[in-house]
């Protein structure tokens, strides 16, 4: 069992050691997450052989089995950390944030293959899934888990910008659909429907699909981009100075 | 009269003690105006069936006489502060801004309700007073109000800014009309019309309806693009440092 | 003389005692610095009934004979002023921007009128010398000249960055222009043509009137979006910054 | 030999003493470079009578000689600088970001001048080539490198919004792909298609040639608009913000 024991703590020195420093573990898993999401892109492209197309479905097919095999050695190597070492220790790791992420990086994907593979091959939501393997690269990296904590420094005056941008989203939309629901039903009709053009607007984007053509509706539309512009980009300037501030405090 | 003391203080101490505590009330008093927000929405589909629409009209119409009533409740409860006990004390909680707001969020629109039935069911811009709800729940929530209080912080700077910005909008404008009125005099053949042009390419939502074609249009409307971009955007960049000077001051 | 010493030291006094305290001679001179704009803007609405037309084109050309009568009236009343009096003083005052910038909403305004009768009424470039009074309106107000004080402080900074930003719109015209000439010879065919396509891209307006098509295209201009959007959104957030430190050092 | 050495020196004093002092030796490059610029901009044009473009063509071929000459020169001069003297000091000299830059400013196309002179004229993409002279200006200016600097401060902060930008982008078009590959299969067949769309919705630039037009698209991209765009905006409000902390450190 002594060899056991060693292989186990091999295993998680080598692997898994922490989010501090990085081990070939860490690159592996990365490498592999990043590679099944160019395959991910890959695999939808219309005009693809069907010769290449149902390789490209073997290889995806077996990532989740890979991460299923990384997540259980993961699991069994922690045995050997003092910190999860016995059944509390276990039960400490089973609920952490990153073997959560880890679980999600394959079980719903491993669920579907098993119980409707039919769907995993055709059905086009099915790859939203995979999305959940950037939690996993998420978890990985401690300069992700950065971009958390200057989210939590300034999280309540976050949380109130964007109550108020979604609240200007939604006034905004009120007043474009007073104004322009006559001349345009089709874009201003209702409330939901204005909704669109707020958020196009107020994010800046402005695909010109929806704009006001009346006169009432650009005096209205002008004032609140410029008003409302500010309040939507407010959250990432908030976002830049809690960044900023953790920076000032680290040197 | 004992008992309708008792009674008021534990109202007021359950419902209203103040912005600084969250009580069921806070919350009871949110969720229906964000009910009556989406109620808002809805109603303005146009594909609602007529009964939808009549029980969706009745519960609309129920929304400020709960609101009044609350109004109601809480002055007569606020004798149970000591800040707005008597008369001047009365007088001090009519005043205050979230009275005001309170008084706003249903006062209009029961006007309406009473007077000109016919206008609150067939006119659109009466809608817009619903939009007074949104200020009640400003003033219910603190972290609103250091929105208001990181505005006042940079207020002159802001005012400054905002000015320049609509000063350069104006200059803009006048540039662009003078290239390109009489290429485009539909979009360009004067200042106001010019002003819409330069209000979706200073606040840089370009929709795309209108847009310079001579060169010496493109040539003024690149440099006005690249100067008058950072203007725009200089209020949200002001507003968000003086949101993390108070994030500092805090901690 | 002695009278006439008084009333000048009154006419100081009250109108133009400095940038640091507001007269209300300062508030009737913004004022018509304002009206004078809002004529401008109204005077190039196509649809004016000619005798309207008549009278707005009577006021508009009082408008510079006031400023020229201000102006006369404060370098005049400057003498009461220690600073301004004497010839040297004289002189001072002559070649301060506030002074410059006073001439300049007149002169060239009367110069033409007095000139060239026909070219006033009728050139539409004229109209362009009417936002010199914008300059006067800066001169006057404090806080815009706090707007000029950030950005000396950050000017080494701002240069670098718009340099930078002038540098990148002109490498993604070149990539542009290689990438799209031939299959949009119309929109990319040249690198001016394709600078159009830069300023509108890097601002982020982002008009859709011209874009890439071409695979090749593409991947550049969303390279070139991804770090260029942001070099060019620098120069504001660090005016934004250098408001800020200006607002904690004052407190 | 003495008189050599004296020239050596002069020549490296007058020209490049270094980055801290501005030489007319520095203007003198800086205005070549800005004029080759420009002068690659002018070739572009189609319309350009044959006499010009061979003429400018010709001049055009001078520039890569002279930056050759001035870079000889320069290596020549550097042994006046204790420095770069002997053998280990050149070697030092060689591998210079300085040098590189300046080297790749001139070689790529003397050797494409003379190897492949029929592609110098003809080729598109040759011209790209002419962008590394924008390194050298950039690596002669101080101002520039104190981007560089500032870039490096926040260099992993950077690092982490960029990927997770990256990141962001991918898992926008993966949904857009599920929600919209049947309504536009032309616009959003595929993950790399609908990376169009998601690059120019999260930079905001909002061509509008691409936009979602069902209701499930609709509502991902709204929300995929509120929060990622201030996900994209967030390196230069980092960037901004460590110029920030670099220009009051100084003071």
């Amino acid at each position: 069992m002594a060899d056991t024991r060693t292989i186990q703590r091999r295993i998680w020195a080598g692997l898994y050691t922490g989010v501090k420093r990085f081990t070939w573990g860490h690159f592996l898993v990365a490498a592999i997450i990043l590679a099944s999401l160019i395959l991910l892109a890959i695999q939808t492209e219309p005009e693809l052989s069907p010769i290449i197309r149902s390789r490209l479905n073997f290889i995806d097919a077996l990532i989740p089995v890979f991460f299923a095999a990384e997540f259980s050695l993961r699991f069994w190597a922690a045995g050997a950390d003092r910190r999860f070492a016995g059944l509390a220790g276990r039960r400490r790791f089973t609920f952490r944030w990153v073997t959560v992420f880890d679980f999600l990086a394959f079980a719903p994907e491993i669920i579907m293959l098993v119980l409707f593979p039919e769907l995993w091959a055709g059905a086009r939501w099915v790859r939203l899934f995979r999305l959940f393997r950037l939690l996993k690269l998420f978890a990985m990296f401690p300069a992700f888990r950065e971009i958390g904590m200057a989210v939590r420094d300034a999280g309540r005056q976050l949380g109130a910008t964007l109550a108020m941008a979604t609240l200007l989203l939604f006034s905004a939309a009120v007043m474009l659909y007073v104004a322009e629901a006559d001349a345009q039903p089709e874009a201003f009709g209702s409330v939901p429907r204005a909704l669109w053009w707020a958020v196009a607007t107020l994010t800046t984007v402005g695909y010109g699909d929806v704009y006001p053509i009346t006169v009432m509706g650009k005096v209205m539309a002008g004032f609140v981009a410029i008003l409302g512009v500010g309040l939507v980009a407010l959250p990432a300037g908030i976002l830049a100075s809690s960044f900023a501030e953790r920076l000032r405090r680290r040197k």
